[in-house]
């Protein structure tokens, strides 16, 4: 999907201005060391899913300027022709580490980390942010809309209200990363194989002389998966009559059930358990009711509280467009700067505590209890062993020092992907991915699963990357 | 831009089921009006600026099938194969009339009308939707944005935070209409002309051994137009204090002036006006301070009240998700049937009064008083005359009727843009559509533009198309 296009021009302008800025003063080989992090949990949850790097892989490795996109630079009349130049032979060089799809992140650890030449790295953050940010945001909302739908199926509807063609499209990938089970959007079964599903809407009711007429159409012509849409005029006085009429007129007579029938709208708990009762005393226990209408994670709980018989929910608006919280945040900054063959960590001060970031080229560990329980999760250098005798510092008590339990497990979460410039990571399937969205949920409490004040999880750090970020922190400004 | 993609499986699944059904009933040909408006006016304002148009033209334009969509369908056992082959020879040859693209439209209204065979007008409608809802939300968010900048410029951000590619591009067109300046995403430089802008991020500043060096290499590499980022460190006394050294030491020797500066946290009131008092002390009256971070309508009101003294405004996160109220509800509704060459009206009946449809195939006219400002807008059957002699009526107060005013201004705002599939349409350019923006704004009243209890904009049927509905609503569900 992203193949057909030329991305390579979907960037801040300020990339590049920076970029031809460093090129010009010979600073574009130099190698940097850049993380993408985000800050604080959508919806005030208890952690991300980490998604989209398929996606930026797919561009970083086709990552091109043609001539094209040069004569766009040079009618800017900024850009040095040497530049210019080195963008008609840029191709990605460098080394991409990231946690896989489907993880289970927390705030201020990286998710993606780029070690490249400065340029390099440089050019490649909008596209970085763009996608990880917005599947990342889909994937987290879906999985509680999962999580409330207690094991119901969720069918992912939004395709007409998302925010351009890639949204609808990428956003269904992305909540199906997130755990949903179907979708839609067609081009997102044909480009990644989620089931795409839909039976009628109120037009083909209206359409008819009447919505027996309509529902028999239907019915006769797709006999084995027969929903009817029930609310057009009126769903338990008409709606409901017409759908039993026709499962025991046209139907039934010809060895087929109804399979279930749709309500779009008014008091989905109410009419759902009206429906449900009237389908069981006609005894179509079978029939599974559908329900949707802006149904997002706290009508769920709502409707559950209130017991209402719905078996599958499609959801459109307000998990495509994350509508509760629909910015996430993730940033793009700089860690380190390779001197002298090592590298040199490099930190973003703020007067804002929580936008401090943590310095260094880094790997990420997570610990887990005997029963496979994510404790807390360690950010260490890249060049440092983690085990059992490494001294680790709780920044908000750093006063003492802790080892890892004898017992825990520890696992290293970033992985290489991309080595100069060279993809070495077998990419999954999309329902490998979703497999391991659910694998590693179990791995994560149910207190930090809740969705009011969740247990905030630990990130601690390596005595060694804490005592890095002391001294940056005392040295000010200049690093 | 949409060109290069094949978007016509985009589309929800069950557009092609109903599709199937309508081929296989023999009624693939029936000439219906479909009509696409919206309920409410996002964030409680007074009106929506139309977008989009443009992007669902081109879709439209080179709708078609290819084998490997074909084959798609194949796949789902469930298509006919003479509907298959139907598709394979799919072109859209119906009409389309809509407002232009900036025109201020209003609830219930039409934003589209497409009369077309059955087939042809269901499998248009997720695209039509996706496209106008997302560039209608958009722009009118831009344009609250804009308002409450009182004229000061304000520059599109957003790309990191949209929800894909396309929002980001589609996005920066979008608030274009709305009325933004310039956008810092290339790719909408590029593709329409938006003017691109940025100078440099945190990184740049980090990357140097220290503040003053990264000001002073930007300053020699840049001098025409030197923005500088002050907040990487600390605003007033490390960021300020470079950039007015370098103003002093490297540009204004050479004969050049420092631009700007930039604040991208922080209290941007206080900060603002510390600085600008600063600034002037030093001499440099001609700097301008921009200020970004999160900013919205609301924040930016509240700058104001506060005295904040800032010249532009970089506005990402809030502009691109529109994020206060990211769904843009519009629908998709059947409007009429034509029946022995006659267009037999169709309504869409609801437990919720104001979700039933305006029946029929309609015009939309708005009258404008002496002045020249929009005062009420008119529904009336596509075959009806309106003039100063129509009686019209308020469906609030059905129980009279009333003329428009002899002195008062007519004007048809839908107009025909494709017909019998081909575009009999100028396609204006996209500064042209700003300035139709522009232009519209003026016609409506101040009471509109508030973003608090905006006066609610009256629209009004004429007494024929009432009567219609009338009948209808008595007759039920059973049109």
């Amino acid at each position: 999907m992203t193949r057909k296009r030329n991305l390579s021009m979907l960037a801040d302008y300020y990339e590049f201005t920076m970029a031809n800025g460093y090129y010009q003063l010979g600073l574009k080989d130099e190698w940097v060391v850049f993380d993408m992090f985000y800050r604080r949990n959508p919806d005030g949850g208890g952690f991300v899913i980490a998604a989209g790097l398929e996606q930026f892989i797919d561009y970083l490795l086709n990552l091109h300027f043609d001539e094209e996109d040069i004569a766009y630079f040079q009618s800017k009349k900024i850009y040095d022709e040497g530049f210019l130049d080195y963008l008609r032979h840029f191709r990605f060089s460098g080394n991409v580490y990231a946690v896989k799809e489907g993880s289970i992140v927390y705030p201020n650890t990286p998710l993606i980390t780029i070690e490249a030449p400065l340029c390099e790295a440089q050019i490649v953050e909008t596209m970085l942010l763009l996608t990880v940010n917005h599947q990342s945001l889909i994937a987290t909302k879906a999985n509680r809309m999962v999580k409330a739908a207690k094991g119901r199926i969720i069918m992912e509807f939004g395709a007409r209200r998302a925010h351009g063609y890639d949204a609808a499209v990428f956003g269904a990938r992305a909540a199906y990363i997130g755990g949903i089970g179907s979708t839609a959007t067609i081009a997102a079964d044909k480009a990644f194989g989620i089931p795409a599903v839909g039976t009628m809407a109120h037009s083909w009711v209206q359409f008819f002389d009447n919505e027996y007429e309509a529902f028999k159409a239907y019915a006769t012509l797709y006999p084995d998966n027969c929903t009817l849409l029930i609310d057009t005029y009126d769903v338990l006085d008409s709606g409901l009559v017409n759908a039993i009429k026709v499962a025991k007129e046209v139907l039934m007579p010809r060895g087929h059930r109804l399979a279930g029938v749709r309500i779009d709208s008014g008091d989905l708990a109410y009419l759902s358990k009206k429906v449900r009762k009237k389908l069981d005393e006609e005894g179509l226990h079978d029939t599974k009711i559908v329900a949707s209408n802006s149904i997002d994670e706290y009508l769920l709980e709502s409707l559950f509280d209130q017991g209402a018989k719905i078996d599958s929910f499609g959801i459109g608006e307000r998990l495509i467009t994350a509508r509760s919280e629909p910015v996430f945040g993730g940033v793009y900054k700089l860690a380190a700067i390779k001197r002298d063959d090592k590298y040199q960590p490099k930190i973003k001060i703020s007067e804002n505590i929580e936008k401090i970031t943590v310095p260094g080229f880094k790997n990420l560990y997570r610990i887990y209890d005997e029963e496979d329980m994510g404790m807390i999760d360690v950010l260490a250098l890249y060049d440092e062993t983690i085990d059992h005798n490494t001294p680790l510092v709780d920044p908000n008590k750093p006063y003492k020092r802790y080892y890892i339990d004898p017992k825990a497990k520890i696992e290293k979460l970033n992985i290489p992907i991309i080595e100069q410039g060279r993809l070495i990571y077998d990419l999954p399937s999309l329902k490998a991915i979703q497999n391991n969205t659910k694998a590693n949920l179990k791995r994560v409490w149910d207190e930090e699963k809740r969705f009011h004040h969740p247990h905030r999880h630990y990130v601690d750090l390596s005595e060694k990357l804490y005592q890095i970020r002391e001294e940056l922190l005392k040295a000010g400004e200049i690093t």
